[in-house]
């Protein structure tokens, strides 16, 4: 086998939820051994940097179960199966903060889990903004506030702000708006 | 109930799993009303950004089953339950890449997946760097290689590092060494 790679030989879904699926697989290694290889499948999910003309950003505070903490993120959301990501971040932004944009930039994605998740998250920047009122869900709670660019930076390098998205998006922002 | 907050009235495993645990939950909303909560149970993780006298760091390349691509990372491993995370990276440091060091900092924590993980992975940098043997693992198949902090932000801006936890290490190195 190539040097690396490991090869599927086996495959069961364990567990069917309402946002992902686990898979237990087995796999071949490079050295003729068998591994188990446990997977969440989940269909990814995108998050948007709104940034003002002032350099001020938007955060979203929400509650978050698994931690049962308040976090402060940037706005986010899932995708869909097969759902286009930046209709997906436009949608999201005008939901959570109430907001359109006449700039969006894609800054990239990543992964936040490569080791059991399929999960990619897509990050857009927006530009441009123009407010409107939110339009959440139903049971949807969460709380808008503006900080500037900078203060967001300081906000991850003090772990004030721990959610993964939201540190990659504010500290690439920061250094392509050269902040 | 508290704003924003969410209160458990049910709660049952749904997997038990080598590295992970999955529990679907039953919430109360403070709108009153009930929610599904779906949540996996991690003990954690942590990595470590290896900085060279010359700001090179080690990376690692790994085949990562749920993508099954090849990533580029810093090196990194899980939690035992209960484990202090600081030795645990220096162990995960000394086993990927051979290396001791006398300088050891804590560039704070992440949490990947808020929304459904309860993993935390926690960021060391690593530097006053010794050179030894790699031990890895009977199964444990990796290759390191150096590159300078400059080209390691270049990867992390252009795409070619995905994985979150680099993503955030190589950011936040970099700009506290001024790069």
């Amino acid at each position: 086998m190539q040097h690396l790679h490991e090869k599927t030989i086996a495959s069961e879904v364990k567990y069917e939820g309402l946002i992902f699926t686990v898979a237990h697989d087995t796999v071949e290694l490079e050295n003729g051994k068998t591994a188990p290889r446990e997977v969440i499948n989940h269909n990814g999910g995108v998050c948007v940097i709104p940034v003002t003309e002032n350099n001020e950003i938007y955060l979203v505070r929400q509650f978050r179960y698994p931690f049962k903490e308040i976090t402060v993120e940037i706005p986010a959301g899932k995708l869909e199966k097969g759902e286009d990501p930046a209709e997906c971040g436009r949608r999201e932004l005008l939901e959570e903060t109430g907001c359109t944009c006449t700039e969006y930039t894609y800054l990239g994605k990543l992964y936040p889990i490569p080791a059991y998740d399929t999960e990619i998250i897509h990050i857009y920047m927006a530009k441009g903004l123009e407010s409107g009122a939110q339009s959440l869900d139903d049971d949807e709670f969460l709380e808008v506030e503006k900080v500037h660019l900078s203060k967001a930076v300081e906000m991850v390098m003090d772990g004030t702000i721990l959610d993964a998205k939201t540190q990659i998006a504010v500290l690439k922002a920061a250094r392509i708006l050269g902040i």
